[in-house]
């Protein structure tokens, strides 16, 4: 205002009468000092910039819960890809519910937006549809329920890494390896289960269906079906779960029971999130790079802001075996 | 614009022109669709909305990391207040790097904010002043460097969990307790160790010098101060961590040195962050109500943005004992 002032040759109080549409000057000088204010693209705010291009300046991060391994991996990739090009991130966590799932859909909507990030295997509400209708930008991130080209995923090589987790325990003599899964009803789920039925196969290993449990991804799963698996007259000398969660809940049945780990059984998990170096025994898992995977998306969604081609509309980053203490050779195992 | 256009007898066409601010319709024409539309308060976006009012819709919130512990606690209970109030949230954490903290705060003084949410325990840039000096309403919560009265502040009775704390140690028969504190520089942190200090001194047991050990509230501290205790020549057969992601490192230790918990050494935590229970032997911890923190400051800043007077510029949540599972009494010890 100072500096608008001394270029129009007014006082601060005129700009500012200006400024906010205020009566007591004359035309004359408010034209005069409306162009120079123009000329200082003054604008109160950003969002007001935003806004006359078109854009808010938000990117919204759509999530099912925030739990503190999975995703805060692919929030720390998103801050770091945000810390460019100047969108502030916003985040909401739907905990399964509907009607929450609409209020954010329904706020989204009503508001602005300038993409959308999304952290859900599957949606209640129609989302995607919505956003495709209102030509929102987006890019969903993991687990989807269905494979789909309609609109650009992100995803790690789930396959691979089922297959990769499967062999390792199989190399260490394991024979009945017990398998925690995520809902079947998930893409993802079903490719860890259908790796670990291959390299089963592979080696010649009969698969008992005794040993496939169901879960939901949560630890209490992991707690429950261990609970199953150990009741069983032949119970498994190693467990593999769908996530880290599942795996800590079966470090936590374990101890429970007092059975050691890896000497009375062998835990692998999936994910790597950022507790598992931390649990005792440190847990071997499938790493998934998450704060890559959030970056990566990040990146995409910028382009479709942009208006830039993507070079492809669905990616999958590599996972890999994290080789820490809860695994060893089965106590009666040969090789 | 068909409802417009059908209430001014124009084409959809028309109506457009005149919302974006095309040439080629007549003024009088222009203003009676003007009219109408304001009449239906017709907006792009509820940004537009927001700006008129001079609000922007968004709540902001900085923390120091994402961490998936503390942190998520009281992002739970900061999205469960805004669900009613209709904000989105936006989160920017700064990594302790002051260059990240300097970019967050230019960014938030440059576009638009209607009230922050602070989660740094002591911050590099004068981001508390310069919101101050913004009018921003903003709330801290947590941890604070110093005490202060010039801007609200919520936490949790640190000092009577740490007494807490000590006093069940010692009531379980425990003599050599080891602290692992944050960083000293903290008040909280030396809420903690002074609460130390009084229980031994109400129970008349000296206070060794050689188990207090300042660390940062990392994992790392964790597992290299268990270390550096465990080398005393009379070591500890306790020891109170100043945050439960520090007594997973003291489980991490342990585990490395094949001392079990609690028959070798018990210990007892802080915060009772999510996983906390899944730990193996589940953490016995001090629980600091991080939802309800994270609610009732959300409460405070939508009311200090509302106008209304707040109750008190300082509150203190109930910290409480979680026993569990990993202290015990001291293998010789007497009561």
């Amino acid at each position: 205002m100072a500096q608008i002032a001394q270029e129009t040759g007014v006082s601060i109080t005129t700009v500012s009468k200006v400024l906010n549409n205020m009566p007591g000057v004359g035309n004359q000088t408010r034209e005069r000092i409306q162009k120079v204010v123009e000329r200082y693209d003054y604008v109160q705010n950003h969002a007001a910039r935003h806004l006359r291009k078109g854009q808010s300046g938000l990117i919204d991060l759509v999530l099912m819960r925030l739990e503190g391994g999975y995703d805060v991996g692919i929030m720390h990739g998103i801050q770091d890809a945000l810390k460019q090009s100047g969108h502030r991130l916003v985040v909401f966590a739907t905990n399964e519910d509907e009607s929450t799932e609409r209020l954010w859909l329904r706020r989204l909507l009503d508001q602005s937006t300038d993409g959308v990030l999304l952290l859900l295997p599957y949606e209640q509400v129609g989302i995607t549809d919505a956003l495709l209708a209102q030509h929102i930008p987006f890019v969903a991130i993991g687990d989807r329920n269905e494979p789909t080209t309609a609109f650009p995923t992100i995803g790690s090589t789930i396959w691979l890494g089922g297959y990769t987790a499967t062999e390792y325990l199989i190399s260490l003599g394991h024979r009945r390896i017990g398998i925690i899964t995520g809902p079947l009803h998930l893409m993802t789920s079903r490719a860890r289960l259908a790796a670990y039925r291959e390299a089963h196969e592979r080696a010649g290993i009969p698969v008992d269906p005794a040993l496939i449990c169901e879960g939901n991804y949560l630890l209490g799963d992991g707690i429950q079906q261990t609970h199953s698996l150990l009741d069983l007259s032949d119970p498994p000398t190693a467990i593999f779960t769908g996530n880290d969660a599942q795996a800590t809940g079966v470090y936590q049945a374990l101890y429970q029971r007092n059975i050691s780990i890896p000497d009375g059984i062998s835990v692998i998990g999936f994910d790597d999130v950022m507790y598992t170096a931390q649990m005792a025994p440190p847990l071997t898992t499938i790493r998934q790079p998450l704060m890559e995977m959030g970056k990566m998306a990040t990146h995409m969604l910028l382009n479709l802001i942009n208006g830039q081609p993507l070079d492809s509309n669905h990616i999958e980053l590599s996972t890999s075996l994290v080789i820490r203490n809860s695994c060893a050779r089965p106590r009666n195992g040969s090789l």
